[in-house]
């Protein structure tokens, strides 16, 4: 007998840790850590002083409605609409514990035991092992060079067991930002054969584009057929706070509320309460981060040429991730711990991204580059165009 | 096709809630609101103010392990191997976001599509909900007027698909203190059978025995058979920072690590810093609330002569709740609202905690009486002793 948890891999990212232990770095020469996609800096003073006031407030320490406090989905709703146009309402937004939790329970109220569910490839590790956990087969669907999944290609795979497409963009662990009319494909194919096109945009503040990435939420009856996630952990650095955002059908929602009762009973108070202020008082400031993040995008393709002269390939670039093709012949799996103690830096190899045995996980690495400054990134290229190994022959696959 | 959360009814306070829509009260005779098992005072200014001086920390604000706080885990470890004697290390402990949560992250570990798990009627109804959106069975084990569950009755209940048996002690929602032995037969039956014995201590901190309710974990080799579940909302009022907990094997804890980094990442960091602090400061004061809250129960007791009288019965007593038995001949789902508009007091039918179509749901009340003062309480027993209605005639279903 398989238990449901059996039925998955253990998390990616403690594995990785364990590959710190007992390797030992120089004063000098520290540690790169870019494997986890999360802010290391705390929110700032004005948010954390917010904060301290609300816990004066005894509403603050008590349950909140079960799909969030009434004040942050209408200012959520509001920011969604005036974003991305279209119609969305307080109705339509659903908070929860993290955006993982918001995958979670989005996939429970929309599919049963056996059913499939489309996800590109490289996928999110947590997305993979939630369709694990939850009897459901996770369909991937490969991409090619540019990493952009293609509508007419998922096509092909829909059975009638799938219930729903599942993307993320920006991308992670791609990086890639996936063009509107990608998302306008993946909308009209998942409308006409009936299933439902879920959206992740966790990094959708760290967009290069400044406009809305796409006008889905435009079409009339947008809710027949998309459902959109959100995170407040990195905009607003509120990662220890849990608080993430389902966009959707008033009537999914009260299915998602369910799920959400059980699981959770209600998103962290406090954390609705921060990202509540932060919707309302941090529009500037998470512009600067914006820019900020995006310099250090640039400065990752600045210092690229040396490792490109090395064979290295930058296939990837966008929001918090870059995608990195080695040039070498042994595998992403086995030269990442070889990174740490000799190059002194960690990334995660694609074959956390990828099912086991697909080629292409051997292949990359996923370098999230958002929380180390443009001196840590030309340190990080430069010790990546040091580290020697022998070639891949050339044709193998990529 | 039904989807999971399809599976499974709408969450039962919500709908509790929308009983009052509408209802005006007088303001020299408002609501007595003891329909949620939840405390509504903030916790105490000394915690507040430390939890104040946590977002100050850096590290407050990140994520934790996935598992929950080095400190926490060995501080609970140690509480609960003062408490209940026995060997609890902590890597016998994982933290969650709730103990709602643990139940769900445990059974995820425990179970797959189409398993069995034992429930006592009455049940908790967000574990009934859980059960039914992991495609589980929940076999009702019923229980006699003393709403004890007998081992010996659960035998005979055990399939080859049986998993485990979940028990809540002291009750939600019938109040009542399971005595040791019956835990013991509980822990026997499942090690003989080889399924596994999760209790739910929830409510453990308002027992009215002050010493450990069983001695189970001084049992070698416990951790093969019981998991035992907490929750840090009630002790320290914490409900909106969403901290428990799951005292079990370390193996075990690893595959419920697989569910915790997909559900939720981690507990949010300033709860568990918060449960921390109180473990570590609040000793004296938890006990304070404590007789506190026995002082309720004993005026529920005190009150309730006059409703005895008119043919009530008080089933169960205990920690937050009384289960009470009515004497009318209308089903307690149709007179739950009635009371709100009639009597000016809102308390859960036991409809909610049996399966469709049992005759005691229809019987009985859950009241959470442990928010209500002395004077509530007292009236709370007035306005039900006041409220008319057809009695049931002698020989009904109880």
């Amino acid at each position: 007998m398989i238990t449901r948890t059996e039925a998955t891999f253990a998390p990616p990212i403690p594995e990785a840790k364990r590959w710190l232990d007992g390797v030992e770095f120089a004063p000098d020469r520290p540690l790169i850590n870019l494997s986890q996609a999360a802010p290391v800096d705390p929110p700032p003073p004005a948010l954390r002083a917010a904060m301290a006031e609300a816990l004066e407030d005894p509403e603050t320490h008590l349950y909140g409605p079960v799909l969030g406090l009434a004040a942050l989905r209408a200012a959520l709703a509001a920011d969604w609409a005036r974003h991305y146009g279209g119609t969305v309402t307080p109705a339509h937004v659903g908070i929860t514990a993290g955006c993982n939790q918001a995958f979670a329970a989005t996939l429970a109220a929309l599919t049963t035991e056996g059913d499939e569910v489309i996800l590109p490839l490289p996928w999110y590790f947590n997305h993979k092992m939630w369709l694990d956990m939850s009897g459901l087969r996770a369909v991937p669907l490969p991409t090619g060079p540019d990493l952009i999944p293609d509508p007419h290609a998922a096509r092909a795979l829909i059975t009638p067991r799938t219930r729903a497409i599942a993307l993320v963009t920006p991308n992670n662990p791609a990086g890639v930002e996936y063009p509107a009319e990608t998302l306008r494909g993946f909308f009209d194919l998942a409308r006409e054969t009936g299933i439902q096109l879920v959206v992740d945009e966790t990094y959708r503040d760290f967009d290069s584009r400044p406009a809305a990435p796409h006008d889905l939420l435009g079409t009339p009856g947008w809710e027949g057929t998309l459902i959109q996630l959100y995170s407040f952990s990195k905009a607003y650095r509120l990662t220890g706070h849990r608080v993430g955002a389902i966009i959707a059908n008033p009537d999914l929602l009260l299915e998602i509320e369910k799920f959400q009762d059980t699981v959770a009973i209600c998103a962290p108070t406090l954390g609705q309460r921060a990202a509540l202020w932060g919707l309302e008082h941090l529009t500037q400031w998470k512009a600067e981060q914006r820019a900020e993040i995006l310099d250090r995008r640039a400065a990752m393709q600045e210092f690229f040429p040396p490792l490109a002269a090395r064979g290295w390939r930058l296939r990837g670039l966008g929001a918090y991730f870059a995608y990195l093709e080695h040039p070498f012949a042994e595998g992403a799996s086995t030269l990442a711990p070889a990174l740490v103690r000799e190059a002194g830096v960690l990334v995660l190899p694609a074959t956390m991204f990828v099912p086991p045995g697909d080629p292409t996980g051997e292949r990359h690495f996923r370098v999230a580059f958002a929380n180390a400054d443009r001196d840590s990134l030309r340190v990080f290229c430069e010790r990546l165009a040091a580290f020697d190994r022998p070639l891949a022959s050339p044709g193998s696959p990529a």
